[in-house]
């Protein structure tokens, strides 16, 4: 195999020209037709061209009937959807027009079990050795790069950022970017890499911890090719970035699973456990916990401490929350008699809470006491970070003057008026609304995210991601810390 | 206190006429007025009165300036919104009026922890003794029935099912309702009770236990009155129906929380542990896990054990899945070779897993395929229950070819073509979708809920609702086949 260097990489990344080959013709909703929608949204930055030996045209894109009818004699990159007993023709076709590397999307190969794909990917292997042709996949989404216009999906942000993503899984990575995104969390390159027959994990991560634009790796991975490199790879990983991985298959039926996902073979979850906290690799069980985590390793200043203070709408929501951070392991304070006393002087007690947690829910129409409540609570020694909580769902009636309000603290957080302690802010997802309550709900959800704010969708989530920070920075002091220094020092 | 009977409650939910005393006059949106816009949706069966000193007309009602003023001579149930200062007051006239019972919605009593509300407090339960007039409450929601077309929010639906909730926080109870709700469940009463100055949760519980109309019943606690009295009580109801608990306040924060809640003491989590344990109730720990189980026992037929076929959308989403259930205590065993054989037969292995999980997301337009797969894996006598999963937000771009599919999969589903064993819907829940996929989303949910399949929203959850009454049902035979058998007779 040839030796993986940055080089060789770089182009998969930003590649001079594209073709996609075995793109459909006349299915407009066809898995295929979304790989060009998304290049086509994204306004690729370079040639963009189409094969399919029907030939015809696609939103006014001509579609040649092989590589070779393409005037151009500088393709990087293929993105090939031909069926699984095409791809090693199409590696040889490749090779005459001196393309750099293919991204095989389809699937059928090693990872069905059957001899047919298990032969064809062999084919593949060998054929990508003697063109020198690097490969990734087969069976995967390939390469998204929001700097050089490049997605496999229309829908993933388009702005640039500083995470840079290695999954086995598309699904996962579509999960992972568009939910993340959603809270503003945005990607410097993600690779979804299937059955990692030439180009694997460890290729993908040395390139990752050499890239300057990315500060933060995440990794789902189901199985891994060569267990020694990946392991040397994975610790000068963690020693130069802050690195948060998945890992797919711990059980025996998710290792079931694994096989016949990506065809490999997927650990124990003792071994995978002590390799994390052997190389201070950051450890989740859940794409919703991955997420949770870069969006805390992003936009949350690490509390000096596990104190929590908790101010937002809702006494029952209140005692909810206030339990499920003291079982994770934070604690919940009450709040000093002088304090409560300072937000009782312009606060009513009926109806609130003012003891920590504060439900200000009765008073919520006026803004300006809420968010001095908010600053007298942020203020206090006794605690190391605060959370805004709200639960749409538990709303008497039509949530609009929740949202009213939540808009106009954003601006006082905005001004900087209101907290100087970390801040998370935690709105309970719910879907039991009207398409109207759901567009205002992601408006606030935005407009605190785009304030760099953490924003949180449950109540566990918020806990163990805190919690999990929390213990990191002490365990791996100053880590945290030069991340977030990093993360905040200008782009590169 | 007066003698808790069935009868003195009974005109509790189906009230002759209700006056809603203390009505805000030009505020649209005070939460007052979301009271009568509750009582309008539901078209509550019998006469509404509106009472504020100011007189005037809300939607084309009279507002009486006092209580005195109605010309109605039988006014069983005042809601109260009134100051808490005004409260003592308003039940001497009640008193003159002949009223039954009072639900003081509003806050500002004992659990402000000031003397003022503690004395206010001491009156009302003075001022309930001498006169003979029933308090809910203060600081609650009130009740919901809707065979009486009594809510306090507009949004809960308006069929009548076989849950009884008593809930001390209204906040839960909108939540539990909305979302229970939304997945097709169905409530007889709902009381939210709040600082349980007069009637507390045992003697809703009584009243529960006799209802015939009750078959489940639900209890958000966050404490109790009478440790004895409500022992012997939830073990009475527990030998008649099946009880469900949620405790709030199990950590010393979460009891702080509740000391300033509903001024409550909260009891620690073994005392609670060990009395579910005892009496056989059902415990659960978030109103979300309260949601799953309620939504398990009414849809879901038992499970003969823990064995597990997961067939649906996506790998990543089947390994991630595999590893939820495994983790949780069940088992995702291979599917036998020859059932892999018979799948395909008609199913390319290109993209799909057929190990079990299934991952049919290759084949997901060719339906018909999709149900004989489904088929198949249900006749297996390897597994005990089905679960279907789709995970939206792990889509390539727009979802509608998904909902599509699982459209068509509930009408074969109806036609009883599909499924022969227990079968689970998961749809992972996401917001991070356009409003007309949410929309599209919300439609597939809902023909899934109206076919009596249970749904759920994410792995974690489904999992431990279907381990817990897989568990429970070993260690209490007969009990929940009893409840199906009492929720599908024709209802009482």
């Amino acid at each position: 195999m040839p030796k993986t260097s940055n080089y060789g990489l770089e182009s998969l990344f930003h590649p001079h020209s594209i073709a996609l080959v075995g793109i459909t013709l006349n299915e407009d909703w066809h898995w295929t037709r979304t790989l060009l929608d998304a290049l086509l949204e994204f306004k690729f930055e370079n040639s963009i061209y189409l094969v399919n030996p029907k030939g015809g045209k696609i939103h006014g894109l001509n579609v040649y009937r092989s590589l070779r009818d393409i005037p151009d004699d500088r393709i990087d990159y293929v993105i090939s959807t031909v069926p699984a007993k095409a791809a090693p023709g199409l590696v040889e076709e490749c090779s005459s027009k001196g393309v750099k590397a293919i991204h095989f999307c389809t699937a059928g190969f090693s990872e069905t079990g059957e001899d047919e794909g298990v032969r064809l990917e062999a084919d593949l292997v060998k054929l990508s050795r003697q063109t020198g042709i690097r490969v990734i996949g087969p069976n995967c989404m390939g390469i998204y790069c929001p700097a050089s216009r490049l997605s496999f999906n229309p829908r993933f942000p388009k702005e640039s950022g500083q995470i840079g993503i290695i999954s086995q899984s598309g699904g996962i990575s579509n999960m992972l970017i568009t939910e993340a995104g959603w809270r503003g969390v945005r990607f410097s390159k993600v690779i979804s890499y299937g059955n990692a027959c030439d180009l694997n994990e460890s290729d993908f991560l040395k390139y990752l911890t050499a890239d300057p634009a990315t500060k933060i790796i995440g990794l789902y991975i189901e199985g891994i090719k060569d267990g020694n490199t990946f392991r040397r790879t994975l610790e000068e990983a963690a020693q130069k970035k802050v690195v948060v991985l998945l890992k797919g298959g711990v059980t025996k039926g998710g290792a079931n699973a694994v096989a016949s996902h990506t065809g490999s073979l997927a650990g124990t979850e003792t071994t995978w456990d002590s390799l994390c906290r052997q190389l201070g690799v950051m450890r989740v069980h859940s794409v919703e916990e991955l997420s949770d985590l870069l969006v805390t390793l992003v936009f949350m200043p690490i509390p000096a401490g596990n104190r929590a203070a908790l101010i937002g709408i809702g006494g029952g929501a209140g005692v909810m929350f206030a339990d499920y951070l003291e079982k994770s392991g934070l604690t919940v304070p009450r709040l000093p008699s002088e304090l409560v006393n300072q937000i009782r002087a312009f606060t009513s007690p009926a109806g609130n809470m003012l003891m920590n947690p504060v439900d200000y829910g009765q008073t919520l129409h006026e803004v300006d006491k809420f968010v001095e409540a908010i600053h007298i609570v942020s203020r206090w020694e006794g605690i190391d970070f605060l959370t805004l909580f709200i639960c749409p769902s538990m709303a008497q009636g039509n949530i609009s003057p929740i949202m009213d309000a939540m808009l106009k603290v954003g601006t006082a957080l905005k001004l900087g008026t209101a907290s100087v302690k970390p801040l998370a802010i935690v709105i309970v997802r719910t879907l039991a609304l009207s398409r109207e309550e759901i567009t205002e709900l992601s408006v606030v959800m935005h407009s605190f995210a785009s304030l760099n704010l953490p924003v949180y969708c449950s109540f566990d989530g918020v806990a163990s991601a805190i919690l999990y920070i929390v213990g990191f920075s002490k365990s791996h002091p100053g880590k945290l810390q030069n991340l977030r220094r990093a993360l905040c020092s200008p782009k590169v």
